[in-house]
């Protein structure tokens, strides 16, 4: 059995903390059961460990998240990137080919589909494992998870079982309805509809053969080089809405969409995270300070006050879904960005030059950097290694300070953790 | 004429603009008549202008001030600078002391003591003029400016005129009362007591007689010196109280203490300062952004959001007064320093390195910086001009890179404006 995790979103609702090289699921909020805070998507990599399901997992993403994805979870997952943002079809196509051509399964090989980024409990991993046992004992070839509706939701896709199938561990599903009016979704529910919650299981070679009637190619390569030939289609439209044979699998349990502050916050411990002091813990506002400078909070109700090298939020908890139109209207680049060797973090913008910190991971090698716009004054606060500039290597270490010319290409081996505060000038 | 600025305080009230090396009366956030913002002091200085006194005006302080009173007032002012902090006494006698010695004033100079920090109208410089014609005039050794009550308030020193003396344009006063209760206070302003505005005028040799019954000296430097041997107590207490001869004129006009953020956001203009955007600007709050990230505010309402490089407050407006108990708890160097060359911004902090923005004004020479617990990287991001190393001077250029040894000392002469970011590692 095979995972495809689809990581994707741009993240501007939980502004500051999430930006374009950081979206949701990579903000590490959530209580981890080790202490700590870990992200939505370590959270879910982690549950599906605990879920003893004996998997592989493929995260399908954009070529920008794959610095963070490695990071936070390391080498224990595969990663295919999308040369370009199309839609879900032509994103699990793609990592679907890479099982087949790249990982050489077999079409018989049951594949689950699910999103990144749901706060569940462990009853969605076993009806995942349920969905599995489904699709190999032949009762569908799409097998969906149906989410058992707590109210009558305008937002969500719903899945309609047949007729006399209510009640039933597995369903056949007689059609699909696109977010309804709150009206038809409450006859929806009492017809016995569920939401569709994004998460499927087939066998590879139901794809594959879906696939094909678009790009036939005998390497993984083949089909990346081809992407733009895939339709910009969602999976559902592609697929589950024209498919024969369609069962859905209920679920009743935790299942919540942390995509907003507000619904973020009831997750978080405490009122505090980060150098943050509020005066009465009663009082409903929480904070999330990712600066190095003290945040106080007096006299306040009911509030989100977040605080990242991106900027700062004080909103009432109840108005967060204002934020995104604001957000879109602010320009900026990432102040911080995530990569599989360490971090990168402004800490200095003025017209002539940006100064950030940098950190490579003990043993870890930076990515070849090349900056076209900048010179750049590196200075080693602290660690070891070696640094090549422009191809010539020389040994690194705390207190000295390195050149690299614009344009100049350089690479950094840390055999300690290393600390640079890094002065790119204009 | 001569005027003394007592400018003391260490503005915890306002953190976090203000801080030990930044009072409240140096925050620029006063709207200037020219554009742009002023701080309480440069109001204050100007308003003294304005109102056509004829007169110099000596800055009393602390040796921490002196670098943002001269970036601030400029060289228009002289600055005396207290050895230690001690009280209100002392400190007079010390600037009294300079105008005697240094500046060579005669005993008949009229001298008018104030604070640096009252946001008054024009009126209450037309008062001081008439105090220091009071003076002038022989009224009494000792004239006070009396503000008008606008209401019972326990929290002020009351002077009382004589009896029968209500409704003089020159009151002569027949007793203090410190702080009364709001029963006994309103009782004393059916009696005609004005509160005592800190504004004390007198003829020099009045005050050098009451000085020199501690200190004796023949140079301001040896008065200086002494500067221990002065007791440690108030004006009020050494001097008004114990006057033979006072007079009161009231003062009925604007006069605020803008020393909680609840009364200087009154007299702020518009919701927001700096980079900052509020989404309903009728709510009552209002965002002041030292800080080089956007700031947004959603949904608030009556809320003070402050940010600067010492840390960001959020506080309802009604509660603001809670604000120095929890900044007294708060461990930190002040991260934003005024001088007079220039300034100096904390802009990251980790175990081993303080990183700093630090920009010398345009034809400014730095003071002589030695630091005996950090290695140094200047990074000159642009302008030009020198810099002398242990004692060897050489030339400074935008992009080029100077290494300070820990105890070596440096100083930085600027043709043009410099900026520079400096790596300090322990």
């Amino acid at each position: 059995m095979k995972i495809i995790l689809l990581s994707g979103g741009s993240g501007k609702r939980l502004w500051p903390l999430s930006n374009n090289a950081r979206s949701k699921q990579f903000i590490r909020l959530l209580p981890s059961p080790t202490g700590g805070e870990e992200s939505m998507v370590q959270r879910v990599v982690r549950q599906i460990g605990e879920a003893g399901l004996d998997c592989d997992v493929t995260v399908a993403t954009s070529a920008a998240q794959r610095g963070v994805i490695e990071a936070q979870l390391g080498s224990g997952v595969d990663i295919v990137t999308e040369p370009e943002r199309r839609d879900t079809f032509p994103a699990i196509a793609l990592s679907t080919s890479y099982l087949s051509l790249e990982k050489r399964c077999g079409d018989d090989e049951v594949v689950v589909v699910m999103p990144c980024d749901p706060f569940t409990d462990g009853g969605y991993f076993a009806t995942i494992a349920k969905m599995a046992e489904a699709v190999e004992n032949g009762a569908a070839d799409l097998v969906l998870m149906g989410i058992c509706p707590t109210y009558a939701s305008s937002k969500f896709g719903y899945v309609v079982p047949r007729h006399g199938e209510a009640g039933k561990a597995v369903m056949a599903v007689d059609r699909f309805t696109e977010k309804p009016t709150e009206e038809r979704a409450a006859k929806l529910i009492e017809e016995g509809a569920l939401w569709n919650g994004g998460v499927f299981a087939f066998r590879l070679g139901y794809i594959r053969a879906i696939t094909s009637r678009y790009v036939q190619a005998a390497t993984f390569d083949e089909v990346r080089s081809r992407y733009g030939e895939l339709p910009k289609i969602s999976f559902d439209y592609e697929v589950a809405e024209k498919a024969q044979s369609v069962a859905v699998l209920p679920f009743n349990g935790v299942w919540r969409d942390l995509g907003t502050w507000n619904a973020l916050a009831e997750e978080l411990q405490g009122n505090c995270i980060g150098n943050a002091v509020v005066d009465n813990p009663e009082c409903g506002s929480q904070v999330v300070n990712q600066l190095d400078l003290p945040l106080l909070c007096i006299g306040t109700s009911n509030l989100i006050v977040a605080a990242s090298p991106d900027g700062i939020l004080v909103a009432d908890k109840e108005h967060c879904e204002q934020l995104k139109n604001m957000v879109d209207k602010l320009p900026q680049a990432p102040q911080y960005e995530e990569f599989g060797w360490g971090y990168s973090r402004v800490v200095d913008v003025t017209d002539e030059a940006i100064t950030s910190r940098i950190e490579v991971k003990y043993g870890a090698t930076t990515d070849e950097i090349v900056d076209n716009e900048h010179d750049r004054v590196l200075t080693v606060l602290s660690g070891s290694g070696s640094i090549e500039i422009a191809g010539i290597a020389t040994e690194l270490s705390a207190g000295e300070v390195y050149k690299v010319g614009r344009g100049e290409s350089y690479k950094i081996v840390a055999t300690t953790s290393v600390q640079i505060i890094s002065v790119s000038r204009y």
